[in-house]
């Protein structure tokens, strides 16, 4: 038994010597293979479907000689270059490389090799990311490129490398995202949530990621597996977390199971193109039409990204173990489900429910990129108001705060507007279970930089920050924020710019202080001193929030727990304003100062506290 | 048992001679009473509490010698001119009045009568109101004078009558109203609320009828007790019903009940004038501040109107059982609670199970003027986004689709502007237990009129009123929208405008075609001819509705049962347009062609539907 961790390392060098052998090139689509590329022996569900594909496979007759792995069904389909095989797999299995043979009277046999690993017992993974944490989001293509060997890989459909043209691949990789986790660390940041780094082998714009062609290797422009693994594990001797974003709901129209479909049925069909209408109402709508409905779930994003048919159970089995495969493999901590609302919501409540009972503490929030209180919740898991339903749903990117925060410094303070929107928001959590799952954020890959929503106003700004890293929820910031990045998401995507200093050669280098002007060192210190104190105070992590009646554009709130205190006071108003504090004495008590976190200086708590116009202050009560 | 019927007409006389006599005229303060005023034997609740008040009471022995009638106990309060006294009626009681005599040694008896009725067993009352119905909102002093010799009673405070202003009273009155019974029937009015009736002896403003002085009194200007259940039995007689418009939360500061308080906590008091914030938001906010909460619920609407606390069990009855006296004696068969959110919720929904439990088919709707879909459902009964509260609350005012409808004509149509607001907040009643029971409008005596909402477009316009004819739940008219009036609410009031042809000698009589002009007999005609379809065909009332995506600025929706299907096309762009058929046919199916509903025509279904701009159409398909 002592030998285990050992031998478990040999045989991962076995194993992965082959998953490396083919990280390093563009697969070709017609390449015979196996998804799960590999499995593991000892998983929780004994039970693994693998999909094989070569040619004329379909008429022969597989036969594993392995002990332990018992072949429990064989599933013939329509297309005969597809055959799918139920395995069950003892616990006791030695772990290894084994041959599946195919054979057919008068033909000679096809055989191809399968490796079943040793669970990893030492690994770090699914640790689930929590309000402990705090996210920071990186275009893997746009922050900072590690490797320039990588930077085009010929045999991609797409070999162009344009830094200038925001549609092309500009050479950011993973190993750019290694080189700067101590940067990270710095910050205060605990967890990476990257873009999808899986290979997206399309002809125009390849570099979002969110168009697979493969399940089971990461774009060789951004790296290798085995990088990706080693950023896990660099991560983890940080105390931080991976974040992988899942795409559930449709591949690129190169996938290889597009270009040679298993069955008819593997896509959602149309007779004529059908766009979905991107409206979520009629989920919910008890009013909605039958056609509307299917159109939603059924109709693609964009045509060049074939939408899954994810009623049948090949289609399943195919999505769900390859995101156990990325857990498993590389130590995946957490998901991030793109365009949660398009999926077959069926089919999604029990991707959550495998999940879930593979690996306890993973944790998972999906976009739900909507408009309305109900029509958000309406996703979460035990969410009162979905009472038809269980989504088994965690938690999602908040977009209604996201919207509220947007008003709270573009609109003037009204009865809706303003910062009202942001308290009313708020108000509204009792419809979730458990709102503080939730991903709050400023702006991400497909919005506007908050900065320049508030017409680039500093203070604007550093007070929606500061709501950021004390409100309540897991905080996520879009890489670049934290130097002041700007530029609006319409109409030419300038905010997936690169981060300066991330390129050899950059003119200037924002990683560093010195490479930033006054106003970046102010944002990032700013963030910083938030950031840090977040992750040394409970407080703001599991700490209950109280919030006040804006009043004259002033919001109060607190984040408390048995050992602290700390308020925060939002003026949304040009000028100075003073607040009194006999009024929010149910938390001041006997409290005599505030310790401004972003200041680090203590100020006397008297009858009234005066905050400039446009500031957030956080005080920790002393 | 024959001789019950007129038996009961002759106590009926006897008693109500007594109710008369006070009608008249304005009641001191200071006058002694009992509350309520009188009662009844067989009531399915055999208890009553009487609130009596007479100077000096507090210390003398009540007694009752009347066969059934028990005296359970008697409660002292703080003011020794009140005693409360529990009374159990027996089954059997004989009907009539009988003597209290209140004793103390050495003092001469103070005798007080008080009448037990029996219950009329023709009378038509509590019938509910229900989405068979329209409403027809009243401002009883706005709309008819049919009693001029009323409009100014010596003795109130208020005996200004100023028909050029709209802060005073004008004289319309109940009389008024039943004068146009007929031309309300004539236009497919089934149901009449009336802004509240009780008499407001208010130095200002009395005219509104929400700062009531007595609970157990029409407000002589608009007629007497008598003439309020004339005014039922002539609606019943029609097959129409009567709202009562009820304020639980506060009364005028001249009630007189506050001039004399029974006890200090009758009212919320705080130690100085404190305003509600009136943000509903703190009563579900799982993060509000007691104080927040306390602001809302018990600070005060107005300064002139003082708050009633209704967590004291004497407040709780006195409430209470005067609406259930209204409902006996008059007749009324529907409640409109003003002011929802700002009442103690724990009385409010032992209110709503007290009227249930003596009235089962009795129903009533609560304003809740509020902004947000969860914001409104939270207070509605088995309300699936308020798990930890019942409010029993059947139904409110819909201020989420008058919201709406208002965004549908004023807004470009955009992915939540526009109809696209309607369609989304219809698409969230899955967040009600019985939406179908909401009270739906274009406006009401608090907002501005919709025709000027919409611009005075008179196209626009009469799409509102084909909405609000044909979409889901209880639709209500406030006076004259049939007529085409305007203004706004802000700042002068002048929604509130007199009806004209309401008064003898106006120019212009509205209520007949020839005192109309083209523009306002077309106006009319609309609203009478969806009016009467509505009323003669199921499908509009209790039938399913069917929405679809807008498209184009384009609204199309279905209401549709086992007779009938009714397509509604609401174009809201200012041009032509077509919309093609066969999206529809889930609905559509084999029907050739649509009955239009308004114009009276039939039109052929082809593959195409052309409808001109700003227009809605309602076809019958057939």
């Amino acid at each position: 038994m002592k030998m285990q961790p050992f031998f478990a390392s040999l045989i991962w060098l076995l194993i992965f010597g082959t998953t490396t052998a083919f990280s390093q090139h563009m697969r070709k689509s017609d390449e015979p293979r196996i998804a799960p590329l590999s499995w593991w022996v000892g998983m929780k569900n004994p039970n693994v479907q693998l999909m094989v594909f070569h040619k004329d496979l379909g008429t022969r007759t597989p036969k594993i000689n392995h002990k332990g792995v018992e072949l429990l069904k064989v599933h013939r389909v329509e297309n005969p270059n597809y055959l799918f095989l139920d395995l069950k797999i003892d616990a006791k299995t030695k772990a290894g490389e084994f041959k599946i043979v195919f054979s057919e009277p008068e033909k000679e046999d096809i055989v191809m090799p399968y490796t079943l690993a040793a669970r990893d017992a030492k690994q770090k993974k699914a640790q689930g990311v929590t309000n402990e944490d705090l996210i920071y989001l990186i275009m893997p293509d746009r922050f900072a490129n590690g490797d320039p060997s990588n930077d085009v890989i010929q045999g991609a459909r797409e070999t162009n490398l344009h830094r200038d043209s925001l549609y092309y691949r500009h050479g950011g990789d993973i190993q750019g995202i290694i080189d700067h986790l101590d940067y990270l660390q710095d910050m205060g940041v605990t967890a990476v949530w990257l873009n999808p780094v899986l290979t997206n082998d399309m002809e125009k714009a390849s570099y979002h990621g969110y168009a697979a062609t493969e399940f089971y290797q990461v774009d060789p422009r951004l790296g290798t597996n085995e990088l990706y693994r080693q950023l896990a594990d660099e991560l983890h001797k940080r105390d931080m977390k991976l974040i992988q974003d899942l795409v559930h709901n449709h591949v690129g129209a190169e996938h290889w199971t597009v270009k040679d479909k298993p069955y008819q049925d593997w896509l959602n069909n149309w007779d004529e193109y059908t766009n979905t209408t991107y409206k979520d109402q009629v989920l919910f709508d008890p009013y909605a039409a039958q056609s509307d409905k299917r159109k939603m779930t059924d109709g693609w994003f964009v045509p060049s990204m074939p939408d899954l048919n994810q009623r049948t159970e090949f289609m399943q089995n195919y999505i769900t173990q390859s995101h156990i495969w990325w857990i498993e493999y590389a130590g995946v901590d957490g998901f991030r489900l793109d365009t949660y609302a398009y999926n077959d919501a069926e089919y999604m409540a029990k991707w959550a429910q495998d999940i879930t009972a593979e690996y306890p503490s993973m944790t998972y929030f999906g976009e739900t990129w909507v408009n309305g209180m109900t029509n958000q919740a309406v996703f979460t898991e035990g969410s009162t108001i979905n009472q038809h339903f269980d989504t088994h749903l965690q938690a999602v990117t908040d977009f209604q705060t996201f919207h509220a925060i947007n008003k709270t410094f573009t609109e003037p303070f009204g009865w809706t507007e303003g910062v009202n929107a942001l308290y009313s928001t708020l108000a509204n959590d009792y419809i979730y279970k458990d709102p503080t799952r939730n991903v709050v954020f400023l702006d991400n890959h497909d919005v506007s930089r908050f900065l320049s929503i508030v017409g680039e106003d500093i203070n604007k700004y550093k007070s929606g920050l500061t709501w950021l890293l004390t409100t309540r929820g897991i905080p996520q910031l879009y890489y670049g924020a934290e130097i002041a990045m700007k530029n609006f998401a319409d109409p030419d995507g300038k905010v997936r710019e690169d981060f300066p200093g991330g390129w050899k050669g950059d003119q200037q280098n924002k990683f560093v202080s010195e490479g930033r002007n006054d106003t970046e060192n102010s944002v990032f210190d700013h963030v910083k001193k938030l950031a840090t104190y977040r992750k040394d105070n409970q407080v703001l992590q599991t700490g209950k929030l109280m919030q006040y009646v804006p009043e004259d554009g002033i919001y109060v709130y607190f984040r408390y727990d048995d050992q602290k205190t700390v308020m925060v006071i939002m003026n949304t108003n040009e000028g100075e304003k003073s607040i009194k504090t006999q009024r929010f004495s149910e938390r001041i008590q006997d409290y005599k100062s505030g310790w401004d976190v972003v200041a680090q200086r203590e100020m006397k708590i008297n009858d009234q506290i005066t905050v400039p116009g446009f500031t957030a202050l956080a005080l920790e009560l002393r």
